[in-house]
């Protein structure tokens, strides 16, 4: 078995809608944004609490699957890297990983801090962050 | 659009075959391991340094994928949490994350060091650290 399939289990709502004008890195100038989950995903957020962080897992939607090689942050006077060696969107599996601040929860719906996805992207997952014991 | 195919890249070669026994955490046992990337894909390596750390993602394909509650660390006394709010690898998307520090690299083969993931367990993705500018 060489696919899987990945389930939607929600969607970002940010005022970001053009690749072109998104930051790269949350830390340049990223837009806080809901992540609103499907209802029957509502139990697998307990437990989540505003003010910690932690880590979204989204699926790029608008990346190019066949790229493998780029100029790193698209400076063509840089030579072409492995995108595995970049955090490039465009790669064979596009997941997008986000560490974010939660700011707030209202049922299925979490408001954070910075993050840098477009508007409607697929959320696949949350984790803790990669320490320790939880 | 709700459900997107995951291609697999490559497969863990590991010493780890049981579930049961598998470490949880990195730090807690688990042995060096082989990435074995697909040929195809061996130009998206280019730029990864041996003695440097990765991100590595997976596809943990022995998990549950309709679980959204447990007992953290599978401990009954605790009580019940989401998912998001655990690593458990039993979740609607099983994408493990591991951050590994690269021993070697010999063709589309990479030897990472206590990878807690079972033998033939498909890769999904390599990624830099997350910080800035890489």
């Amino acid at each position: 078995m060489n696919e899987y399939a990945l389930r939607v289990i929600g969607r970002v709502e940010s005022s970001l809608t053009d690749r072109a004008s998104a930051p790269r890195q949350a830390d340049e100038g990223a837009p806080d944004a809901w992540l609103v989950f499907d209802d029957p995903y509502g139990p697998a957020l307990r437990g989540l609490s505003v003010g910690t962080d932690v880590l979204l897992l989204t699926w790029l939607d608008r990346a190019d699957r066949d790229t493998l090689t780029v100029h790193p942050r698209g400076d063509v006077t840089r030579s072409r890297t492995g995108v595995f060696a970049t955090r490039s969107p465009d790669r064979p599996n596009p997941i997008g990983l986000h560490e974010v601040h939660i700011l707030a929860i209202d049922g299925t719906r979490v408001h954070v801090r910075n993050l840098e996805a477009l508007d409607a992207t697929p959320i696949l997952d949350v984790k803790p962050l990669l320490t320790p014991d939880r």
